[in-house]
C-alpha cells in the first residue's frame, strides 16, 4: 500500500483510452485474485504452485497496467488506490472473470478460454503506439504463452479422460462459454483505441480466439451444448462496470485489509 | 453507522467486566451475522424468514451488549464502532459461532446448543447486580425462549427423522460438540464477574446446560460420538481473540461497507 491515500469515494474520472487500460488491468487484478484462492487448495501440490504462480504473473501485470492508467488521465491514485479504494462499478473487468472458481475443471476451462483471448491481445498490443503498454504487453506475452499452454493441457487432459472429468468439463463449458460473448461486444472504448491506435477493438480478436480455442476444444472431445457456439440473448456486462453478485463479496475480502488499515506500508 | 469515528486500530483498553460484556456481545454479533446469511437460502419460506427474525434479534441483542460495553470503561467507541472497526483478535465471541454455516442441519443444531447455553445465561443475568445488564437480559431471554424451542423442535425432527437427515445430524454434533468445551473453561473474567456479581462464571451453567440439552438430543436419536460427552484434548479459544480462520473471512464482509465507506450514515 502506498502511504498517499486518495479520497476512496472520488469517482475515477477518465477517458476511453484510459478505460480500455483499465479494463486489461481489472481483468488481469481479478483473475489473478481469483486464482490465488485456490493457494493451499488444489488437487495436487505442483498444480497448487503453478496456479499460484499463475497468479502472481496475474497480480503483477495489474500491477503494471493500474499504474499506467493512473499516470494517463492524470487520476492522481496509483496502483494500489486503483486496485483496493474503487467501488463496484468502477470496476471494468468482464464477468466471467469475476465469477466463483468452482471445481479444478471449471477453473482450468476459464484460465483457458481467458489466456487463449489475452495471447491474441497482448500480440496485438506489442504493437501498441503507446509505448509503456507495448512494452507491458511484450512481458506479458511471454507469462500468457505459458498460462495458455498449461491450461490447455489440462483441458485436453481432464475433457478427454474419465467420464466424471469430462462431465464436469462439459458442465463448466455451458457455464462459462455465453460469458465469452462479452468480450467480442464492442463499445466507444473499443472504437476508440482502434482509432487511436493504442490497441485492436476485441471484436477483431474473436476469429484468432476461435482458431486458438477450437481446436483444444475438438481434441478434447468437448462437445458445445449451444450449437455451433452462436449466443443466446444473454450478455454480461462486467467491463462496463455493472458486475454480477459475487463481484461485491469477492471485492470485500480482497479490499479488507487495505480498507481496515488505511495507509499501512508493508 | 455512528459519523463520530476513533482511530481503528487502538487497541480496546477495557477491564474484565467489560470484557465479560463483550464475550456476550460478540457472541450476538457473530452468531447473527451467520445466521444473516441464510437470508434467501432456507429450505422452506417460512423458515427462510424465522432464520432472519432470529438473526436480527441477535443484531440487536448485540447493539444492546457493545452500547454498554462502550460506556461500561468510557472506551469512547460506540456500538458501530464496535461492530465494525475492531480487528480480528479484538472479538471475544467463542469459536463455534464463527464456524460457516454449513447445512441446515448444523446451523440449526448450533443454535440450540447455543440458544440452550444463553437461556441459561440469561436467565441468571436477570437477577445481575449491573441495573443495565440486568434490563437487556430480561428482554433478551423471551426472545431466546423461542429461539431455543424452535430449534429444538427441528433438532428432534431432523434427528429422529429420515436417514440422511439423521446422518446429517449426527455429523453436525461429531462436528460441533468439541467447539462447547470452550465455553465452560472459566479464566479470570468469569472469576471477575462472579466476585462482582455482575454474572456467573459460566461454568457454572454446564450442568444446567446439559439438563436443557440431553433430553433433547435422547429424543432426538443422537447418539454422541464421544463416549459420555467428555472432552478431548482440543480447546477452541475464540473467547480469548484467537480465532478460527474462517473469522477474518466473516469480518471481511461483515466490515466491508464501513470501512469502504467510513462515517457514513443512512
Amino acid at each position: 500500500m502506498s502511504a498517499a491515500l486518495q479520497d476512496p469515494c472520488a469517482p475515477v474520472v477518465s477517458g476511453l483510452q484510459t478505460q480500455y487500460v483499465l479494463r486489461l488491468g481489472d481483468a488481469c487484478l481479478i483473475h489473478g485474485q481469483r486464482l490465488a484462492q485456490w493457494c493451499g487448495h488444489a488437487p495436487v501440490l505442483e498444480e497448487d504452485i503453478a496456479l499460484t504462480n499463475i497468479a502472481l504473473d496475474h497480480i503483477g501485470q495489474a500491477r503494471a497496467l493500474l499504474a499506467l492508467a493512473g499516470q494517463m488521465q492524470g487520476l492522481g491514485r496509483d496502483e494500489d488506490a486503483l486496485a483496493y479504494l474503487r467501488d463496484e462499478h468502477e470496476y471494468h473487468n468482464v464477468t466471467m472473470l469475476e465469477l466463483p472458481n468452482g471445481d479444478f475443471a471449471r477453473t482450468v476451462l476459464r484460465g483457458f478460454l481467458w489466456s487463449s483471448f489475452m495471447l491474441k491481445l497482448w500480440q496485438a498490443l506489442v504493437d501498441s503506439n503507446h509505448a509503456q503498454l507495448a512494452a507491458i504487453a511484450a512481458k506479458s506475452l511471454k507469462e500468457c504463452r505459458y498460462h495458455q499452454r498449461h491450461t490447455a493441457d489440462w483441458v485436453v487432459r481432464l475433457g478427454d479422460g474419465t467420464e466424471e472429468s469430462a462431465r464436469r468439463m462439459g458442465e463448466a463449458l455451458a457455464l462459462l462459454w455465453p460469458y465469452t460473448a462479452e468480450w467480442f461486444a464492442d463499445d466507444e472504448i473499443d472504437a476508440q483505441a482502434e482509432a487511436s491506435g493504442i490497441g485492436p477493438a476485441w471484436s477483431s480478436l474473436q476469429a484468432p480466439w476461435r482458431a486458438e480455442v477450437d481446436p483444444v476444444l475438438a481434441e478434447a472431445s468437448l462437445t458445445p451444448l449451444a450449437q455451433d457456439f452462436n449466443y443466446g440473448p444473454f450478455r454480461s456486462t462486467g467491463k462496463r462496470g455493472v458486475h454480477s453478485e459475487h463481484m461485491g463479496f469477492l471485492l470485500a475480502q480482497m479490499q479488507s485489509l487495505p480498507r481496515a488499515f488505511p495507509g499501512a506500508v508493508w
